[in-house]
């Protein structure tokens, strides 16, 4: 039994250095890498991708889990052993069930459907990107088609990311925010723009806090990097070994390199709080994209763009960048930075506007999906949608349907983890509050380690051990639910208002 | 027949993936890793190696290279397919004939061997270490035991860098150059030391500078990356993607940047200058440690100790630091970079002297093998060669027998490669000469293209389709000789004679 048990941990060991491997070498592409190296890196990426799940497809696995079948009854099912025969299977099975043949279609879709999406994006041309939007949803269906039906074609992809989490559950959530997020929207002060959100930011200045904070909030220089890239993201190559990156915007206070490293702080000490015991397996991770993205977004606006916070940070802040911020006060930079406003893109919305523009996406790729929207409308769908939304329209497809890579990568169903990400970070932070009630007032001294330690203990350890509604229910005391997060915004934005 | 090629490819463009990652891995370690990561990547890479490992000694590649012997017989000996299935079979038969257990005994010694070392050298505490050389002696012994005896048990390490090559062979060489280099020792000025050699060398026009070389060179910003590290290497990823490491001693002129990004240029270019047709193949790399020196010494010090290239540098590299050379004139620099004299260390020594430090070593490891000179009278052994050699006896372990990790590692037979490379490069540049007879006029000039060109054309682009000898015949006209070396060093050591 045991010996089953030694052969599967083996297994997965090797698997796993294998896709730690890849995601050194994904690091090294975005960050390091001389741009000639691209093309074999595509290559080797592709090779050591292909090889992980080959070795994880294989019967000898499947015949693993069936011999541990009667050990895992025995244990306890919150027991390591328990939770990673439970996951395996569970992975194996959903992996197993797509044909060869088109896992690689996808994969090899994948990566060119990002190039002529890179392309489309740059030249504002949706129509040379369609055929690959096209293929990629006949490709998804045929992914869909390889698990039982469960009436909404949506759940198989959205469990990719929330495993078990069904779309109901999100349609429930989105119901409720839609109307609410509209009238926040709707009663937000239409404020001038602040001449000092355009810098400048030097880039120097903006390096140096990043790292301050980020080393603040629990990210040591023995156990992070902080390097600068295009899109900033996140990787971890083990708890002790986790990357950030980050971009400096020199004329605009939104794109502060200090916003975008809270975020990825949050999500690298997330990776960096697993137990150092799943080390090596597939629990090593964080357990959901929404109980990630939780993270992210509880350091960067649930504590980064709170007031205490900066009532600590600003002084230091106002000095970095002297000439844009000298003369203003602390309130009116608060007030700037929490901003509500419509706004074309994604990722630049507030807090209240980017739930919209999620449901904006999961409206429409559930549409296409059903074949109630074809790709040939889908340009003037998004923009009548945004105008229902948000009452602004893209002046072109490039600040509109083709402003975000996920669907040319394939990643449908992805977007509503990024809102159930927002709302699950307020929930989390009412029970951290409710457990540490000075919790702002810490962060106000800038101490940071007790919420660290909190959310380490009761997110952070337990990696995938659990499934993200087991894991919500643990760290927020019940289920996924909007009202703290609609209670928040709220406040905030009251707490705004113009005295 | 070709299905059987087919898979052959197949086969060794996934192992070759892995060794890729494998690389990058070991780059990132020792370039970019927060040092909490190093456990973890310690297993990452040891779990890449033995899965490289296993899947190159499976019976399948035994049986494809079986079918595959018929084609090669109607093949083109020197076409890349023959090639392919030459080396492979004589990569495969070496690794097969050593028991898996043997391989991983040994992979594990080497870690642990070089941690044992890194301390002993630290604390200069020799017997600390000599149980982790004595085991490493006794499973080297083992491997040799795996082979065929050739009456040289030496003939089997140095087959693992230079394939083919007997020991007999560099005995050869190394009886001819050691009473020679001794004499030019012997007949080298007793000259002051300079105090220009102090510095300051500021580490910024360091980096500059060496970039500038770097580029000059022909290690392009598209293709090479260059950053700093403890201990200056080269690894390549793929033919269009180099990494050179350097570092900067700010008060000392010898371990000015410069000089080992010149070294570790050479190794690029070489790496750079493969045929692409060979990329993920076992064939895409440098054919032999010795060839692959030979570069690296070719560029620093047969181009890069030049006086025509300090001629073209020298004025810039003055100007990078005017505190140190500002009333220094381009002869004496260049006296005082070419200076013979005896040292202690190895990495230190200059063109005359290294050679000798390498015969001390190729002589002491042979002499451990055959059980002439046990660990206990290492020391001992050392220090009295060392003043036989060069007049001169270190005062410590630390700076005697404990200097190089080489034996630590494992790496037996490596050391006469280094001096074989020396050789290699004169002889190399000989025959460069007579096909481009002002070469030097052009290093003058600061051009490098033609050289490059030459070399590319001549040595590069060739990877490892032949063996050394092949190889060595095809770029240098004949077999592997001293005498142009040595007639190298009588020329530019009486040049550098007081007038």
């Amino acid at each position: 039994m045991s010996d089953a048990l030694d052969s599967l941990r083996r297994e997965l060991a090797q698997i796993s250095d294998l896709a730690t491997a890849a995601r050194v070498l994904e690091w090294d592409q975005l960050v390091m890498m001389p741009a000639g190296g691209a093309p074999a890196r595509a290559e080797n990426l592709a090779g050591l991708h292909r090889l992980a799940h080959e070795l994880f497809v294989r019967d000898e696995i499947g015949a693993l889990l069936d011999d541990l079948a009667p050990l895992q009854a025995d244990l306890d099912p919150e027991s390591d052993d328990a939770c990673l025969i439970e996951v395996t299977r569970r992975d194996w099975e959903k992996a197993t069930r797509v044909p060869a043949a088109l896992t690689a279609d996808l994969s090899k879709l994948s990566s060119e459907g990002m190039e002529a999406w890179a392309r489309a994006r740059e030249e504002d041309d949706y129509e040379s990107f369609r055929p690959w939007l096209d293929r990629t949803l006949e490709l998804k269906l045929r992914y869909i088609d390889c698990f039982p039906a469960t009436g909404e074609p949506y759940d198989v992809l959205l469990d990719d990311f929330e495993r078990g989490m069904r779309t109901h559950e999100v349609r429930t959530v989105f119901d409720r925010l839609k109307p609410a997020l509209r009238e926040l929207l709707a009663a937000a002060p239409d404020d001038e723009a602040e001449p000092f959100l355009d810098g400048p930011y030097p880039r120097e200045a903006q390096h140096e806090l990043s790292l301050a904070v980020a080393r603040a909030f629990g990210a040591q220089e023995m156990h992070f990097r902080l390097d600068p890239t295009v899109h900033p993201f996140c990787l971890s190559f083990a708890t002790q070994d986790v990357r950030l990156t980050t971009r400096y915007a020199e004329d605009d206070l939104h794109g502060n390199s200090v916003f975008s490293t809270m975020h990825e702080v949050g999500h690298g000490l997330y990776e960096h709080g697993g137990d150092p015991a799943l080390d090596r397996t597939p629990l090593a991770t964080g357990c959901s994209s929404a109980l990630h993205e939780s993270q992210s977004r509880l350091w960067e606006n649930v504590i980064g763009r709170s007031l205490p916070f900066w009532r600590w940070f600003y002084p230091r802040f106002q000095a970095g960048f002297p000439e844009a911020l000298r003369d203003v006060p602390l309130e009116r930079f608060h007030r700037a930075i929490n901003r509500t406003q419509p706004s074309l893109i994604r990722v630049d919305a507030d807090e209240t506007t980017y739930g919209l523009h999620i449901i904006l996406r999961f409206e429409l790729e559930q549409e296409l999906l059903s074949g109630s929207l074809t790709t040939a409308d889908l340009p003037e769908a998004w923009n009548a949608k945004l105008e229902e939304l948000l009452g602004i329209r893209p002046p072109s497809d490039r600040l509109g349907c083709l402003q975000d890579v996920h669907w040319a990568g394939g990643m449908f169903g992805y977007f509503p983890t990024y809102q159930l990400g927002n709302v699950l970070s307020v929930q989390i932070w009412e029970r951290l509050q409710a457990e540490l009630p000075d919790a702002y007032e810490q962060v106000e001294r800038g101490e940071f380690e007790a919420i660290h330690e909190w959310l380490r203990e009761r997110l952070y350890r337990h990696g995938r051990r659990f499934t993200p509604a087991e894991t919500i229910e643990r760290v927020a005391d019940g289920p996924i639910d909007p009202e703290p997060y609609l209670r928040y915004l709220r406040e905030k934005n009251a707490s705004l208002a113009p005295a």
